[in-house]
């Protein structure tokens, strides 16, 4: 007999199994209409696709659109950013610099009779999940080290992960067949720019290398002034092992980029006031570690209190909470989550995701993240051009100055061939060692050198370099700007507005469940339909005046003259998720009727169109609208 | 001494070297600019750049952004077209299909001691255009010759170009080296996808086919009706030998394509009268090839005289030309030209190029063609999946049917193991063998028939299979639609409206010349500054209100608050092509000057930013505008 420890475990486990089955089941419900209604559509699907490929079709494509066209509202132009447009092909000198030749990988294993490859980590996980969920005989010790695996699984190394497979004997879950040793895959799609076949290049897997390469001049036509950020929206490509999770995961997907530039002494923002008071989910690394949950928050005592490393990134944050709210995105399904230490690279003072809830979990949409200097330290090394700013005193100030004087004659009689590679090595010593040299000099009249660039000791005399520091006058501060990037997954944001947007209603004989899209006009892919009531010449021309004003005026509308029911009309729309439909029923005033609510009022027709207009562009409201006209009940 | 004729051709050259002189010129002009503004950036410039990979800069990219969104309006809106957004990366299969695997090359040859690449026809283009400009001792012959070469340069086989660069012992531009034979070089980006290396991707060229291969669902998102219209923007990609002419080819750079599905026997376009009055330049293949110039013709009386072949590919070239004057392209400097017999694809029924004159000449930047039904048959061939469109009929039709019925018995009796190839080889006979088999068998009771699939001819008998016409009702016609394809250049058509836009004008005290580009409101990348005459608080409080008033309106400006005079404050923006400045001079009205006619207005401060607006969005014009408020003179 069980006692009653285990069985409330194992309630707790079935009702966790019946909210996945429900979480599955309205996940079916949402895809099925998005592909029905092509919202999007697997790439190349008349030769059976290609995994983690998607199209957008005419409504999803339109629901891009919009969200980008407000992002260059919310973002770029709000805040007057440089927006750029740079390629997609990328040579391979750049993504070197970046370090994402080296370091831009997935562990990978290959069933090592067909060749298939699965991401190393993913069938750990699977299989951990797997033995949780499925396996009655667990032992208690045995459940407690497998979720241990599961928590570290982002930080095992490739033999450390290898050594597992092995433990477990976890085999290519489609043969049975034995793996490989997990070995690092380069995730950049790779090709070969120019008909030589020696210049390798890459499709990018972010856009943010095109505006860090691009610093300098976006400096000089910004006035050589800081702050100031660079935008760029455009595609990018990971070359995914095994993509899943539909649009979540993809080999090609739309980013939205921003790298704001500014002093690493003051990261204060002028405007941060602005968002100061807005309130949401924040869940701070340290909550995280001592397994709180998210917790609602004023952005600005998240700074206050350093949970939020600056101003800056804070302000970011609260735009950010701005932006995907206003698209539709629930406030309570949507949380700021801080990196763990772990996650984080060592160059970062402080990281934030986004992180919308869906059926798939919580989904990193939007990652905003301080990367102090390293990117453009990154591309002054390789490029050796100076990615740098300014910053003139009002007064030149004083500062001690190292100085290294070679004696190259000393150094040309003692070392012949040799001289240049000394000279430039002792030129190259840091402060501390130099003044090493200096009292040993001093001391001994002599001092050991290590010159790496001819892999030698050499002997350096008192009389072949002269070390001094010196006081000198200052005009300018130079220095290397930090970056603070917010970057946007559009593809992922949309796939998760989907879901919020999506839910089901009776039809009206209650025989049937409804589809129904909440999308805001803002960013409805159709506004507005125009039916006829009946099939009527008079009725049609009508309808095609009022879309003609429609189209004139930039609002997206679809007309629908077929003779179905305005009921079967207004479903069809509904999961389009179009906000208004106008039903032409007279030739000199019109229904229109709102998704949601199904409210109709009455509206004369030379004013329907601008009246759509205003609502669409969120100059008025509908609960204005309904005061100007009178209410139509059918 | 030489004769008048030698003198009167030693002056035209004279005036069109002239000529090409000052166009050289111009361009230095307006490129010069364009990179000091940071219009373009040659890509990755740190590291040296990349050949044919440019990036925009700020006011490029608000460039590039508006002559979009107006796309979008023009065509997409307007004709409720279905827009697509489909990956770059594209598996083989489906380039193979289109025929891009195959033939998308251009021929190359190699330095042969350095490896470096040419294309082949870019070679011997040079050497003839090269020895007619500055070989004085070149004879008639010769000359007339190497015209001629020219002429037929896309026309010549690897052979033949590579029997021309022998014969005028052409070598390595750069090096001077000798040449290999010229050979085919695909320019399509090639890469792998996934990780296996096994599957093979390219970058498209084009965004078409991702239209093509989604036939079937948009043809039912439309209803399964024809006429219709799907679009699609975004990157193609092409990995040219040598890139030239700047922004105008390069490797990678974004269309705008659409696919008009149409049935084949009726081409007509509903709403061609609206543009049947429109009069533009025409270059019909009957007046390239008798030597005439291009001349003005109604795209009305081009359809009618059946120089276009159709309403709907005439509907287009009218929409093209609305478009691109509406962008700012000059009408004078505009043509459509018809493609040539040997310029055309094969299965293409009609094919025109909306051509703008620049500083390098007349330049194709949109596409016109009626490619017939050549791209959904490759696809429904190579997929299996029929891309057709269907028909009801009014009332059901007789049609005449071959019914060929193979009697597999007798046939497996006869040939054993072979019978299934047999069995397919007899039912997949055209009409007419079929028809001659029955009289064979007829006549002779046996007929003997070639058996490809088993590479055999075997005697089929009477008695093992009857051909006969049956008539069937049919309730539906089943055809391929023809697609009606313009493709937009969109980096070619903002590089020649940049020519277009640009003119240089004397400084108020005439010692320098200033430069301005003259873009309509519609393009402009910033519509309108915002100028505190001098350095005060007051003045800058009233200049950020304006400012934001004008971004809540969605109209991108710029603030300048240097120090600096007013008129270089507004030549500083003239070069960025903003149309109005506004100089914050008092508290309570303001000054609004445009760019080109220099002429100024007083505008009360509450009401500004909604007339910018008007005159920006084109609710109004500035004459209009000039009318309402009271002018300034400064």
């Amino acid at each position: 007999m069980r006692d009653s420890g285990e069985l409330q475990q194992a309630c707790l486990e079935m009702e966790a199994a019946q909210e996945a089955l429900k979480r599955e089941a309205f996940r079916q419900a949402v895809v099925n209409t998005l592909e029905r209604r092509l919202f999007y559509i697997p790439s190349f699907k008349i030769y059976r696709g290609v995994a983690g490929l998607y199209d957008y079709g005419p409504p999803g494509c339109a629901v891009k659109a919009n969200v980008l066209a407000f992002w260059r509202q919310h973002f770029v132009r709000e805040e007057n950013m440089l927006e750029v447009d740079c390629p997609c092909v990328t040579p391979e000198v750049v993504l070197k610099a970046s370090g994402h030749v080296e370091k831009f990988t997935d562990l990978m294993v290959k069933d090592e009779k067909t060749g298939t490859c699965y991401r190393a980590d993913h069938l750990l996980k699977d299989y951990c999940k797997d033995k949780l969920e499925k396996d009655p005989k667990l032992s208690a010790d045995k459940a407690a080290e497998l979720k241990h695996v599961m928590a570290v699984l982002d930080d095992l190394s490739a033999a450390e992960l290898g050594a597992k497979i092995k433990e477990y004997n976890i085999t290519a879950p489609d043969t049975k067949n034995s793996l490989s040793e997990p070995y690092p895959f380069n995730l950049m799609f790779q090709t070969s720019i120019g008909p030589s076949g020696l210049s390798a290049g890459y499709m990018r897997p972010e856009t943010a290398q095109g505006i860090f390469v691009n610093f300098k001049d976006l400096y000089y036509y910004n006035g050589n002034k800081l702050p100031f950020a660079a935008a760029q929206i455009g595609q990018a490509f990971r070359n995914e092992i095994s993509p899943r999770q539909g649009l979540l995961r993809v080999r090609e997907f739309t980013l939205a980029e921003i790298e704001h530039f500014v002093d690493p002494v003051d990261k204060s923002h002028p405007k941060f006031s602005e968002v100061s008071q807005l309130e949401f989910f924040m869940f701070p690394r340290e909550d995280q570690v001592s397994g709180k949950q998210a917790r609602k928050l004023t952005i600005g005592e998240a700074v206050t209190q350093g949970i939020v490393n600056n101003e800056t990134l804070g302000y970011f944050i609260g735009r950010v909470y701005l932006f995907l709210t206003q698209l539709g995105v629930e406030k309570d399904r949507l949380r700021f989550r801080q990196h763990l230490a772990n996650e984080m690279a060592h160059y970062a003072a402080d990281c934030w995701d986004a992180e919308i809830e869906c059926s798939y979990g919580w989904i990193e949409c939007v990652g905003i993240a301080d990367r102090s200097a390293y990117d453009l330290r990154a591309h002054t090394d390789k490029s050796g051009v100076p990615l740098v700013a300014h910053e003139k005193y009002a007064e030149p100030k004083e500062v001690e100055k190292l100085v290294i004087a070679p004696v190259k004659k000393e150094l040309g009689l003692a070392f012949k061939g040799n001289q240049k590679m000394i000279v430039e090595a002792l030129e190259a010593m840091g402060e501390e060692e130099a003044m090493e040299m200096k009292s040993t000099l001093e001391a001994k009249g002599e001092a050991e050198f290590k010159v790496c660039t001819l892999d030698k000791v050499v002997t350096i005399k008192k009389n072949m370099v002269s070390i001094s520091k010196e006081k000198k006058k200052e005009h300018q501060r130079v220095f290397t700007p930090s970056v603070i990037e917010p970057s946007f997954g559009i593809g992922r944001i949309i796939y998760c507005l989907y879901e919020h947007s999506f839910y089901t209603r009776s039809s009206k004989d209650g025989d049937e469940q409804m589809n129904v899209f909440r999308f805001p006009p803002l960013i409805a892919p159709i506004k507005c339909t125009v039916f006829p009531l009946v099939q009527n010449q008079q009725y049609e021309e009508v309808a095609r005046k009022i879309a003609k004003s429609l189209t004139a005026a930039g609002i997206s509308n679809k007309i629908d003259i077929t003779g179905t029911s305005i009921g079967k009309r207004y479903a069809r729309t509904d999961e389009l998720g179009v906000p208004f439909a106008i039903t032409v029923d007279s030739t000199t005033s019109v229904t229109v009727r709102e998704r949601d609510s199904k409210q109709q009022i009455r509206v004369p027709v030379n004013e329907v169109a601008s009246m759509v207009k205003d609502v669409t562009d969120g100059a008025s409201t509908w609960a204005d609208i309904q005061w100007q006209y009178p209410a139509h009940s059918s």
